[in-house]
């Protein structure tokens, strides 16, 4: 054995030990996606990218959780029916199937609920589910494919939100160069940005930001220590309990492919990393971060992009001509 | 040999003459595309689909340029910056770089010079060339793919357009049904179909529809026999000539991937295939076709569906802290 490949040994040793001492960390790695119905994901990847969901025939639900940019529209807040403007900003959808519940107040409880909400909100897709399923219907390339996967070609809300949700199961992005860290590989991040990760640890960001998302699992007051002061209504989890004490709670957002995700904050008021780290710092910490301090948390959020999805881009099956046009001006 | 290998034999031999005899057709099959600039089309491949384009940050080429719904949108008229409805019905991308010139009213040289257009249309993508650069300058990861792709990180609108416009070279569509009948394979288009074709030829569709693309290779007037009546106030190619007899002279539409494009028309008042053909039989060719002529020229029309481009959604690379945010509601 020469030296060299005796170095390269210690090295892989040591980074195994690295590995083995990960697993008491309080991130996870994100697990590639596992118990996939294949033929139902594929059919909800189509329905994703359909804009014939919505009543102008326009929006899709990639237009506002675009996965060409994270999952997201990188809008403060998101375009809407008629270019509403809409009331929060849109949260990833990557990842999402880790989430506690859905939305920022948390008012769906998983993934398929949350997917028919935008498709009969006014203010998004402005359809209804009755006729999102009726355009479906008169669409023979969607009555076979409904028919292979779920065994009948009669198509209602619940079969096409199970398939959305479905595909949205496969929307994980595992191998983040943090991640790899987390499994044994010692030299994946940078000495400058563990320092960021042991700062995220040891000043209490990862109270709320922990698990494999960084983040998802709970619902905490935007401001714990000073006020956040916003000019958005949004009321977040009060508006579901009922609760004042819920008043100006909001799901924790995920962490993972934050340089992907911008801006932040439910308002989409923080524009770029390094604000957001320093604001929460401050609001959620009652701890101002020096600049070099800040500079290393961002350094460290910046290896949590993980492999972003890809696939083929779906290529749509056409309307028939019993198929309800698309209104977008009426 | 046995009678059966016989029979096959002979068949195959039969399509091979049935593909000489098809050189003598007044259409084309579509060639697959050919001396790509890969660098160059991958690079436009990302700026077709980046919304950062816009000034909202929500439109992209591929919002009415949809490469999942045949290169359209689907609309009537398309919808614009500030959800404005568009003068024209969107025409395809799909094989565009078979046109003599784009838009419906040819004011477009080439595609190069199309895809600099609606960037910087206030009822489009309402952004300038200036600010779109600006955006891109602004994107490490774009800096570097132009450096790669052009040599330089200096963008320019110039550098962006030729890139886009090379990406959209690729997007040809071969292997239609009727492209393999051309091509010598005698069984791929049914007797019903050809007796289609041979109408679309006896009754002089072809006249116009010719070529590869069955069309994109001339302006005519729509409504030569009998006036077209509509309320789209579009002047067609006079508006770049200034000649009053090109009034209501439009760049025939390609009839390839027809079943995808749907409405028809440069209004986009035709919602069916049928109606279409009902049309310009009365309207262009002063003949009424039977419901049975129309069903065999709409059965022909398709078989013109040809291979969809099927490539990975691509990733955008992310903004950087320097980068303008979109302004979708100033």
């Amino acid at each position: 054995m020469t030296r060299k490949v005796l170095i390269s040994a210690v090295t892989l040793c040591l980074a195994a030990v690295a590995g083995v001492s990960a697993a008491s960390e309080p991130v996870d790695p994100i697990s590639p996606a596992k118990e996939i119905n294949l033929a139902q994901a594929e059919l909800g990847k189509k329905l994703y990218f359909d804009p014939r969901l919505s009543k102008s025939g326009f929006i899709s639900c990639n237009s506002c959780h675009n996965l060409s940019m994270g999952g997201t529209d990188n809008l403060k807040t998101s375009i809407g029916h008629n270019w509403q403007q809409g009331p929060i900003n849109a949260p990833t959808v990557l990842n999402s199937s880790l989430n506690v519940a859905q939305f920022w107040d948390g008012r769906a409880a998983d993934l398929k609920e949350q997917a028919g909400g935008p498709i009969a909100n006014p203010g998004e897709m402005a359809f209804s589910h009755t006729l999102a399923v009726d355009v479906l219907e008169s669409i023979p390339g969607y009555v076979i494919e409904f028919k292979q996967v779920f065994g009948t070609g009669e198509i209602d809300i619940d079969k096409v939100t199970v398939a959305i949700a479905e595909f949205e199961k496969t929307l994980v992005t595992p191998n983040s160069r943090f991640d790899l860290w987390l499994l044994g590989d010692a030299d994946a991040i940078s000495a400058n940005e563990k320092a960021g990760y042991r700062l995220f640890k040891e000043s209490g960001c990862v109270a709320c930001h922990n698990g494999s998302a960084l983040g998802g699992t709970s619902f905490q007051k935007m401001g714990v220590v000073r006020p956040y002061e916003t000019t958005n209504p949004a009321e977040g989890l009060a508006g579901v309990t009922g609760k004042d004490a819920d008043r100006f709670k909001f799901k924790v957002p995920t962490l993972r492919n934050v340089t992907l995700t911008y801006p932040y904050f439910h308002d989409g008021e923080a524009q770029t990393l390094t604000a957001a780290v320093d604001i929460m710092g401050r609001l959620q910490l009652g701890r101002e971060f020096s600049e070099d301090e800040t500079a290393k948390v961002v350094a460290f959020l910046k290896t949590l992009t993980g492999d972003q999805p890809t696939f083929a881009l779906p290529t749509l099956p056409p309307s028939s001509d019993q198929t309800l046009r698309p209104t977008p001006f009426e």
